[in-house]
């Protein structure tokens, strides 16, 4: 763990305070500064372990840093990286832990000199409670860790960052920013985006609350997620979600019209998706990004 | 527990066996016969210890019950009944276990003799498992337990099932046939649904298995159900789960229309949506069928 000699982690809520409680138990030694607009937060932060030290100053929080984390929600990274982009030292490596990458090219071009390399990273883990409190130091463990390189990305930056990731136990996996977007639009904001609809129909039920078993809790579970933080994510991927949506939307309807009509391929279908989701479950514990 | 001296189950499946299990536990000290058209399931039943005795014969197996449980899929509810009509003895309460109710109405009222007191039961518990192998002695604690009189249905009966079921530690919840129907599409038919809708969506998507979190999994989860059975019930719940389908077809519609426009008052939908999801776990946790 001597790849970086000091990081600073900027946004101290649940992904950030997690990376720093997973540096600090993987025998991380150099400092950690962090930096967040809620104060709280960043007391919380440093009474929890997941910093060091706290600053009040972004831009001297960033001149320390050879590791430059980025944890905000995607509507305040660019008001993060124009404040931070001059005060970066030489050779120091940028990392965001932002759920949506496409729109980072756009910012860097815009805001980051050439010689500063920058990483996208995205954490296939997380948890429906927010803020540091919920954080934790093996959140990542045995999960994927979606890694993005932009066109500022050196190869020896790209490296270093899959050994740290590696060395939090989680398993880097290279993608490129648009790629990404679509799979995770299809992964994780479609399922998020259905899980609020659907307690939305469901609401409307009198009495269900009370009636509910374990496959309503489970498929709703992720409808506790802070609304503010998805609302953001789902901006900032809109189109992907958009094309996302539809394809759901056709496909259900076309299931509609069999039910309708009692057709047996209906059953084909249900057949299929049990199928699948017995081989993605099966894959999900063999493969590396279980 | 000396509601009744003995016990038939035909169908002894998953619910069947738990039944049988949970009786034994809550130490049941009749007889319990079981009867399935699956020989192997039958003889697994008794070797777990769900039922005493296997029986070759339906009739024969019926006429010996003071509590008949029938825990078949809906499709083959009208065989099941016809053929036990005339074997019922004076007195004897017949209990069903099925997801659906509304047809039940009609079978009886075809059927079965005045005389014979039915009731109708839907455990809300369950597994994505299926047959006796996943059967649990517990599987019913704390879930709530519809129970549905129909025309027949006198108040004893009622009555005594009721304490039959809350021996079990389960909370019997007493709806009218229709309204089961109804509240069941949108808490458990359409989540189901959804679930083998959108395993189907993302598998379209390369490589997504490997990628997948936590939310995703729990989501797609119940998608490991019996396509079978599934579909059995779908297509006797048809008419409330199209309407159920419809209804989230119209929200999900709305909302995507907001995302395309960026509107805010998604926002208040999404934090609407977080809100009721507080409740309802909360709710969970607090009332009778938690």
């Amino acid at each position: 763990m001597n790849l970086f000699s000091s990081v600073c982690i900027v946004g101290t809520g649940l992904m950030g305070g997690s990376l720093g409680l997973a540096l600090k138990k993987e025998g991380f030694k150099g400092a950690i500064t962090g930096f967040d607009t809620c104060n709280k937060s960043l007391q919380k932060a440093r009474a929890l372990g997941a910093i060091d030290e706290e600053s009040g100053d972004l831009k001297l929080a960033v001149e320390k840093a050879e590791l430059l984390v980025i944890a905000v929600p995607p509507g305040q990274f660019e008001k993060v990286i124009k404040t931070s982009a001059c005060s970066l030292q030489q050779g120091a490596v940028v990392l965001d832990l932002l759920s949506v990458k496409g729109f980072i090219g756009e910012m860097l071009k815009k805001h980051l000199p050439q010689a500063v390399d920058f990483v996208g990273g995205h954490p296939m883990a997380g948890s429906e409670q927010k803020g540091v409190e919920a954080a934790r130091s093996d959140l990542f463990e045995g999960n994927c860790f979606f890694l993005t390189p932009f066109k500022s990305t050196g190869a020896e930056a790209m490296l270093k960052i899959q050994a740290l990731i590696r060395s939090l136990k989680a398993k880097p996996v290279i993608i490129n920013p648009c790629d990404h977007d679509k799979v995770v639009s299809s992964l994780s904001h479609l399922p998020q985006f259905l899980a609020y609809v659907l307690v939305k129909v469901l609401s409307e039920e009198q009495d269900i609350p009370e009636f509910a078993g374990q496959g309503f809790r489970d498929m709703t579970r992720i409808a506790s997620g802070d609304p503010d933080l998805w609302m953001d994510i789902f901006k900032h991927n809109q189109k992907e979600l958009l094309s996302a949506l539809g394809r759901l939307e056709k496909e259900l309807g076309y299931w509609k019209e069999l039910l309708k009509k009692k057709d047996p391929k209906l059953l084909d279908l249900l057949k299929e998706s049990q199928k699948t989701h017995t081989e993605m479950v099966k894959g999900d514990t063999e493969h590396a990004c279980g």
